[in-house]
């Protein structure tokens, strides 16, 4: 649970890959050489460069000196950190979380981060594999606006599609709250616990990526950067309110789960005055009645009751007395 | 519980209404095709478009095309949103949260979306039947001022009468919230923690769909949206001081569920003191008497106590002094 | 506990008051009929109408029609609001809570709503009789400032005495806490218990009377309306600070009650544990002893204990140094 | 606990000090009657006026009368106020707690009001005795800067000796919660218990009269009063740094507070397990045993065990055999 | 745990040691008596005055003389003061805490204040030894850009280290967090719960360093100070978004480690229901069959089923048929 600069470590391989289009052409290399890359850059179609894997520090570098980036903007793509949206004087930098289940149940985060230039999108990710491959085939088929539209356009796109990846991992937490709302009454107790306590690590993560990413898109959809277009703005804002929708959502699940976790403590109260109610009726019922047995158990000489023919029937029967008034008594309390 | 994107179900059929109307005249026509809808419309006049269903995406195109629509525009009304208002160039979008009880004690959610243009609305709901009838009924009527006003203040009164009817919701949990604090001492506690608990659900969900309604409201009553008219501003105040004041009810009853949960926990603390009370008394008082008579059941053969005469007698008015003893000590402690 | 929308019931009897003042002159009148009493208004003088009870619309409309007030601002007066100051053209609106204890403990809300006019004062009272009758005499005795000033101070004077009686509302709380605190150690935990959740929900009420009010004093005092005078600001400021005095000492209650909510649980938990101890201890010292008994209470032929002259007493002293090894055990644990 | 409106006892006495410096010069008068004083104001020096009680009103009305003070102030001053800074034309008036230990540990707080003018400094007391006899002192032989600096400058400096007071009081805070943190796993718990509660109470005090000061000093360090030099604003910042500083312990004592309630809970938690644990080990190893004796404690005529030579011894071994693997089981379980 | 105040004790020794370069030169002198130092201070250059130690007040009273601190600088730079950024006429003051791990898992805290002027940088430690010791080294080999850059950046990289380190702390944490979760359903109760406290209070403290000093950064990246030059901004505001990280990160930690507590709480929950189930099970089987026992241990002298043959094998059955139901019946409740 380190939750900060975990650094990817240095036997990843690095794979770049290069989309150029404009609203006539489009062009994809993939599994590129650096320099082929950057000679292959036009400058008149928008270029989106893709690097999957951070083990390369001289690609990076490279892409450093063609496109001027400041040595800050370099640290922040190489190192974990919190969403947020820099501009500086030649491109904007983002960066946010990517998350999708993997195997099941388990979440992914990767960092991706975006240097948005005039004409070129870059963006780099931690591991091989993304959301984006339907979208790849979208632009090449010319469906959508993506062809007629900026670089800009292209990074709301790709953060559009993570946000809307977000939704289907609350609908999984949704899911999940629902299954253990189902079973919490019936099921067992030390289950349902750790369920509840493994969607409350999952809400508290995603938080941690959620929240700055509100703050980050609102920036941009303010136009308090020069790279975003005016009329890319309003895209923008629209994924900003699905942040904000996911955190109100995020929210709710996390008040949901509170809930769960007081009904689970109630449950377990409850079991534990059933033992005791149990334990405590059979006490009760019983300690008087071995206590008569008991005396009758003793050894005196002088007992008058032992050597009378109804002795025995009658203590009998004034056990099966009290026993009965026991059993009235705790009917009438309900316990039973 | 899953809280954003559902869709709504393809299977639904949808229909359309217009009103049409100004100071002198009033036209319904329900159940009208989209073409014939679209012809009928009148430019001087205030048309009011209700869609129940969304299950025909072409209605809603030729919609889009005829008002000229933006595209994030139609998603937001197909797809689950948080409430919000947000201008667009020609047309103001306004969604929110429809509520009402069904089957008793059931809240029904639906989505509502207003285009307000200059001269039209545009309504979508999800699902048939709504709060409207009898307003539709004062329009015809020409009850109350809305024929001699433009189509903001149209929405002005939906929006109103929505926010209306959650005051009618709140009021039902209030009356909840009464009937258990009557018998939470006296009832079973497991009842009242259930219901407790479904009305901290209530709540929550209801928090989520009023608290971004304030937000929304607050943008347009503060005047920042140009088809809103000056002195229609003075009705949205109205309606925001009204979701301000649901607001507030919420978390007043959110924090007399949190006394209620407080006084059950308690409640059955009580109750599991009073079975261990019960549990000690009986244990106490009867196995030292249980040891004495064991004492006197032991078979040694020189016990001078059980030959005497007046063994007997003395160990029960022994044990009725220890019993006698422990009784005094636990009315002392005041355990009974 | 409907919180919203209770409109007072229709058999109400409605009381009309109409005090008219200058620096010379001091009328009053009491119990006057709406059309006299509009007839009786002096422009040149403050005329403050006091209307206890809202039974009889035409009254309110009457005074509409006289004053042009707009139809919001009768909804507001006529339904339950939350504490707000509201300007209109032709005036402001200003509503609160008016509550004092009746009967002993309980208090009583009542919403109390202010129109105020360059030259009158309309005050709204839900039920006859207020706080205000040692004001009046002052008015007529011309002691204070009162006689000299305008409408405006005459609201603030009114809004101070209702401010002033939250005071007293809260020393009343602070007393009850002093008392709980008093007897939380000795006393019966129920009835803490009780009180403390009493007070709690007093608070809860308090809250939601007074938040509001402090933003509705805060856009008066801050020069908003063009109806209270620069002269009176300061006077207005000074109760604004009055009520956010108010809330922290609620804020500082709430703190306090919390606590004494933890010492009512710590309490419940000792008592709890004694109980067990003293289960423990009975049960730990009595079970060995009384399994030493049985042993010699078996039948078997040949137990060549039960035939020696010193089985008995050795027994018994073998009993008396298990019981006096377990008490040592429990005194060095601190148990009793 | 009636935290406002606490008016002071007229029985109290009071005194008037003067005070008067400038550079050269230097008179302080003690004992003085208001007229006399009044008559030695110097208009070119600094004037130090202080009062020690609020008895008198007809000395405080003279100096109403002589600075021309509002009404308003008066009230603030004689009533129990928020800390607060306000401007009026002729004069600033803040009012804070002064609070210092006495008798050992308990804490007075007393409410001390300034009025400060051009040439002037008012300082109003409820008590007798103050944190200011070193300065007075220090002005006499003219150390620091006091002398050479404004009425302003002397306010910033009782208002900074007091606040530094506040360190002491809190370091005291930090004392007791170490010494609670180094005996809570040892020591009596209820003890620990009523000192954690004891320092809650008087964190949620020293809160109350802190937050409200650093909002006051805010205002005065941001140059909003024009009673305060350029030159002096440096000074009420520094005060203004301390006071969040004070805060900022206080949260994080609040914080520490809380975690040692969560330490007593769970020490409570685990000895009531002891108990248990211990209940049950004892009555897990005996029961069985006396149900084994209880056995052949019958009488029936036809129990061919008793009669063997061997039954008792065998019956011994095979009640050993049990209670060791109770006690197995119980160590297995690392209950002991 | 006295968090304020907490003057350095006078028989510290004091370290001045002075670093002065450009572009082209660097020298550095170590241990060097203060009037030395201010002698070598050349005003080209980028002087790096350090000070270990604040046991001889002369040496900072010559300091201020030379450089014309003000007395309140000098107050901050002695005593403890929450993290802050301040500036005077003459130079900028900046103060935060210094935190590392020493002696495996203590966290050492120390202040660390530093005075920017235009061609200086005075850095104030309270003990021997820092973090600095590779910068030094970097900056004599003239690696990086510090020595093209001003004393700004020179400061920026001071903090910017000890921020970095910041981070090794967190990480601690949450390797501690890792560790707890991986044991906390198997191990000790009670060592889990001690080390879950000792985060918690880590984390408290941590807090009160880091909170200010995002404030404090923020102050400084906005600009807000003349004495960093434009160029040095972004270097600053990177900072501060580390600052901000770590904050978000140990926001994350608090929630994970009351999630731990939860957890904690739970476990303990369960055992306390475990011991209770088996006292429950152990007493439920074993008290009926003793009572059967002992009521045939009875004495009396008509109880014909003591003298059938059949009797003493049918109690045993009896009792075996009673306690398999028993088992039977706890089996069902899922009791083992």
């Amino acid at each position: 649970m380190k939750l900060i600069h975990e650094e990817t470590s240095a036997d990843n391989k690095v794979i770049l890959e290069l989309i150029s289009f404009d609203r006539e052409t489009y062009e994809r290399t993939d599994n590129i050489m650096i320099d082929d890359l950057l000679r292959k850059i036009d400058r008149h179609k928008v270029n989106w460069i893709n690097m999957d894997g951070m083990g390369d520090l001289t690609i990076v570098e490279k892409l450093q000196a063609h496109f001027c980036f400041d040595a800050l903007t370099l640290d922040d793509v190489i190192n974990d950190q919190r969403p947020k949206a820099e501009e500086y004087d030649d491109y904007l930098f983002f960066t946010l979380k990517m998350l999708y289940r993997i195997e099941g149940d388990k979440i992914d985060y990767e960092q991706i981060s975006f240097i948005l230039g005039t004409n070129y999108l870059i963006s780099f990710q931690e591991k091989e594999g993304d959301l984006f491959d339907g979208f790849r085939e979208r632009i090449r088929l010319d469906q959508g606006k993506v062809r007629r539209m900026h670089a800009d356009y292209l990074m709301y796109r790709l953060i559009d599609i993570i946000v809307d990846n977000y939704y289907t991992v609350l609908d999984n937490i949704g899911t999940k709250i629902d299954e253990i709302e189902d079973c919490i009454y019936s099921d067992s107790a030390e289950e349902a616990f750790k369920k509840i306590q493994a969607i409350k690590k999952e809400i508290i993560f995603l938080r941690k990526a959620v929240y700055p990413l509100r703050e980050a898109l609102s920036k941009v959809s303010k136009g308090e950067t020069s790279f975003v277009h005016e009329e890319t703005l309003r895209y923008f804002s629209d994924v900003y309110d699905h942040t904000v929708h996911v955190i109100d959502s995020l929210e709710t699940y996390k008040d949901l789960t509170s809930s769960l976790l007081d009904i689970h403590m109630n449950t377990m109260n409850n079991r534990m005055n059933e033992v005791m109610k149990l334990l405590t009726i059979i006490t009760t019922i019983f300690i008087p009645l071995s206590f008569i047995s008991g005396l009758y158990g003793m050894n005196f000489e002088f007992m008058p009751e032992l050597h009378s023919k109804w002795g025995y029937p009658a203590v009998l029967i004034f056990m099966a007395l009290v026993s009965a008034g026991m059993i009235f008594y705790f009917k009438r309390k309900k316990w039973f």
